[in-house]
């Protein structure tokens, strides 16, 4: 039941009529700044901003037509609930997305902007289980996890697979980790298709718990993290830890003002906008607590779904 | 002596190693928002951020190396200084500036950044063309005016060539107009490259001299424009407005709102960084004063140097 190379190849083939093939991008400033070479994956430019549309297009399409006509249903605020909500719609099925009503009026707009049809609940995680299985009770819909999914993870993997055929020479390839789907699914597309390959998570200082469990040889969740990289917040569940364990060679930890510096970095000189999750893939080379000096190296820029109007270095 | 299709391809064998191949984006969002399809031409992504660097390299290669050898001059403070500046340090030559002493202290670090040698002056053009007239007899270095030199005109018109290149079925073009070398160099490459091609000069309301200028079938420049878009503040010349008024099908203006709300919707959407300037040309389709409905448009983004701390739309 693992997922393998073979199945993140089936999902590149299932998602290409439908995903970005997202542009590989590099930049001399960058490169300077990090001494390595560094090649960017912009996922930022991929539908609805972020990679999450890669495992939810390929959950979606993989459900036979029966399953698919019953609808798809989840519980999230944020990348995950707009990429399903859009997945479904291109399938032209219902999406049903379990929201907190204190989520913010712009994730409620954006997924209803893609035709998802919302349950509000109670901000509590008993609150949005108990909503979830009420709405799956109630509609036959299939749960789909944010990344706790083996369709979902060979999804994600299909960026990697793309910036390996864009990039083939590199030495290593650094993804984010929150839940651990897209770096799951890196690592095996990665480790499977590049002998010799480094695979590095990227984690916030301040929500560490790959980083410790990882070390513990177990899950560790995160109780209750704060980090502007507010994609990360969520914790490895044991099928994720199970995957990284055996395919990532390490988690380097980055501070929050080596997060904000390297996305400013990147915004101003390579001109693209990435959120503060993808900037801290980028901050493993900025930090430089591990020596990747002159190597090639791969950076999955997870997404660039960031309010404008809040940015970390505006002055007030 | 006219700047020809000719001249165009061979600027860009000329600059080639030197400059980027920037990509070509296309944006789902942005398509339903105007109503056609889009072609972004990334010059953002140019080095030094702003297409600019196109024909200063091509101006700068184009030299013996004896001309090469006394170095190059100009009178700028924007991304014409930075271009001329890095070209002449890839050429191993020197790059003299003249800037106003109160021009801003970034532009003032980026120039030096890139080695030019500046020349302080009184901020008015009689300084300075009186400051560049010394530095050009003191040393004999070859002044390479912004747009009104057939050199720079060429290789700003590489950009369209590439365009065409990745899009050949485009309807239409739209660059930004401020001295007119782009949109001279785009209108000569598109028009002599298809047949056909509706090439379109974008230009802030607020800074409308070309507008102006072809309606009274002369140069009017403009008085002490002011607009966000602050790399169109200059008027044509005579050689600009000649190219303009033969190749180039109409200019239409925009405002300032429009110019702010086409940029912002650029960088949510598109999740790209792009300068008032570059979005003037996708305010062209954003305002929809001419109907472009259906077409296949390519846009010019010019450049993509701005003030992350000063957004139009931030709260303060």
């Amino acid at each position: 039941m693992a997922v393998t190379l073979d199945d993140i190849q089936r999902a590149a083939a299932r998602i290409k009529p439908y995903a970005q093939r997202t542009p590989m991008l590099t930049n001399e400033s960058l490169n300077q700044r990090v001494g390595a070479q560094v090649f960017l994956k912009c996922e930022n430019f991929q539908k609805v901003g972020a990679f999450k549309f890669r495992g939810a297009c390929n959950a979606v399409f993989s459900l036979t037509d029966e399953e698919a006509a019953r609808g798809v249903a989840t519980h999230s605020s944020g990348n995950h609930a707009q990429a399903l909500a859009l997945a479904a719609r291109m399938r032209g099925v219902p999406a049903y997305i379990v929201m907190p009503e204190n989520a913010p009026q712009v994730k409620k707009n954006a997924v209803a902007g893609y035709g998802g049809q919302i349950t509000y609940c109670e901000p509590t995680l008993p609150a949005r289980e108990a909503a979830l299985r009420q709405v799956v009770d109630a509609t036959g819909a299939a749960f789909i996890h944010p990344y706790d999914n083996e369709r979902v993870i060979a999804g994600q993997g299909t960026a990697a697979l793309e910036l390996l055929a864009d990039a083939p020479d590199l030495d290593a390839i650094i993804a984010p980790v929150g839940g651990g789907g897209l770096l799951s699914g890196t690592s095996i597309a990665a480790a499977e298709t590049k002998k010799g390959i480094r695979v590095i998570g990227g984690e916030p200082e301040m929500a560490d718990d790959a980083f410790r469990s990882l070390q513990a040889g177990k899950v560790l969740p995160s109780d209750h993290p704060q980090t502007i990289a507010d994609g990360l917040l969520t914790s490895l569940s044991e099928r994720t830890f199970s995957i990284i364990q055996s395919h990532v060679d390490q988690i380097v930890t980055v501070s929050e003002q080596g997060i904000a510096d390297a996305m400013r970095f990147v915004w101003e000189r390579a001109k693209i906008i990435i959120e503060p999750s993808a900037a801290v893939a980028v901050g493993v080379l900025w930090e430089r607590k591990i020596d990747l000096t002159g190597l090639k190296v791969g950076v999955i820029l997870s997404g660039g779904n960031v309010d404008l109007r809040k940015l970390p270095w505006a002055k007030r």
